[in-house]
């Protein structure tokens, strides 16, 4: 079951979500998809594993994850996706249309990536702090007169999108056309970014070498404290945009590594 | 608005929905996308107008049509598209998966058709009856372990559907890309790369760039003289296989001047 597989690599992920009705529609939607992997981040209601909702998903359910933090439920992931409708902020990352999203997700679990796509909660959405976790966001092409959707409605369609086109398709019927299998205009993420096959870095990875960036900025006194914060903001999407690979990661976290050693190392010595 | 005066005939027809909550559901949805007509057939709840889960459409609710018979509600229509998950019986009629409805819906509208989307209740779906009415059924391409979906969920999957590959977007956004246009690996990949429309990062200024990393790996002491070359080579690669923008270049380089600044300065001072 190499496909099924793959869909075991796809978190979906729930940022703070108040109605837990919402959480078992998304568990239900799910299970129609054939995704079986859930994280649930902070919660507002903690019995939210009960929901009736869940139809046909309560095992789904029961095994889902639970985080405090998002950055948590995402530390494995090699792909951050944020889900959001009419973009009304200028998004700092890519934009892709929820049409054009299939693609890159099957890239992505074709080279044994594992990704999340995240949901804000039903009040607010993906904040700015949640959307400097995102490699790339995906808009749902909806009206711009009524652009907001019910949580358990956009990760159903969003599901959809992403199940119906990506490899073959779930439903055997008789009158099942293969979908879109080979060809593909768009294998872009990593045509483009990973000649060698590498493994892409994950979201902890990328994490751990945002902070010793951090730390040689402030060793290297780089930026004054007032900026401190913008600059970490700046940092994470950069990172992400980078699209690096396990190796990369490795080979410049080394390097920084041996920077702030030198750096520590002469504390005190330098005038500015 | 040719596109929305085709929209506008498109019926939602549901047939003896018992839960409110999933009438106003599926009101919402069609709001979403674009849709104004919705007809509810011999409801199991007199009072489904009131539905809170209507969000952003009570309108839509309240001019929606109530009929007690399937036939009344359809009697309009040109193409009554019936929906299922996965079908069980042999159907009499021709099935189409979602993923292949909308150049057939597409080109009933275009010749001044009138279309009806049909869904059955919550608890048995469309009926040997119901089914003599539709021309066509449509098959949402679900998981044969766990087929059966939430119907406000199955609404949105397929208006979703319709709305984003019939005719054009409807999201207008400064990021939205025309949906069709985005069909080269090229187009995606400049899509996918400078949201903020920033020119990528010359070939000189990535040169100056790996001049400026080689210097500090040197004074930081990074690795061997016998390994200079390598490094030299990798870093190469890496900056170009970033795709870095022409700011992502300059914030780069002006963090590794400062550092080069301090290492500098002390050099001599540090013990390896």
């Amino acid at each position: 079951m190499a496909f099924q597989s793959q869909l075991d690599r796809l978190d979906v992920v729930l940022i703070s979500p108040r109605n837990p009705l919402n959480i078992g529609a998304a568990a239900r939607a799910m299970a129609n998809f054939g995704f079986t992997q859930l994280a649930v981040v902070a919660p507002y209601e903690p019995h939210w594993r009960e929901a009736r909702s869940a139809v046909g998903a309560p095992e789904l359910l029961a095994k889902a994850r639970q985080t405090a933090m998002f950055a948590e439920a995402v530390s494995d992931s090699t792909l951050v996706i944020g889900t959001a409708t009419l973009t009304r902020r200028k998004p700092e990352q890519p934009v892709v249309q929820l049409p054009d999203l299939a693609p890159i997700v099957r890239h992505e679990l074709a080279r044994d990536g594992r990704v999340a796509l995240v949901f804000g909660s039903e009040k607010r959405g993906l904040t700015a702090e949640d959307l400097a976790h995102c490699h790339l966001l995906v808009e749902i092409p909806t009206d711009p007169r009524q652009p907001s959707m019910n949580l358990g409605q956009a990760v159903a369609v969003c599901l959809y999108e992403i199940a119906s086109r990506v490899g073959q398709p779930l439903a055997i019927g008789t009158s099942t056309l293969p979908l879109d299998q080979a060809s593909t205009p768009k294998d872009l993420r990593a045509n483009l970014r990973s000649p060698g096959g590498d493994p892409p870095a994950t979201t902890s990875e990328l994490d751990r070498l945002a902070r010793i960036v951090e730390e040689t900025m402030l060793a290297a006194n780089y930026s004054p404290a007032a900026m401190r914060k913008a600059n970490r903001h700046d940092l994470h999407l950069l990172l992400r945009r980078l699209a690096l690979t396990r190796p990369d990661a490795r080979r410049i976290l080394g390097l920084f590594r041996r920077i702030l050693w030198r750096l520590h190392h002469c504390d005190g010595q330098a005038k500015d």
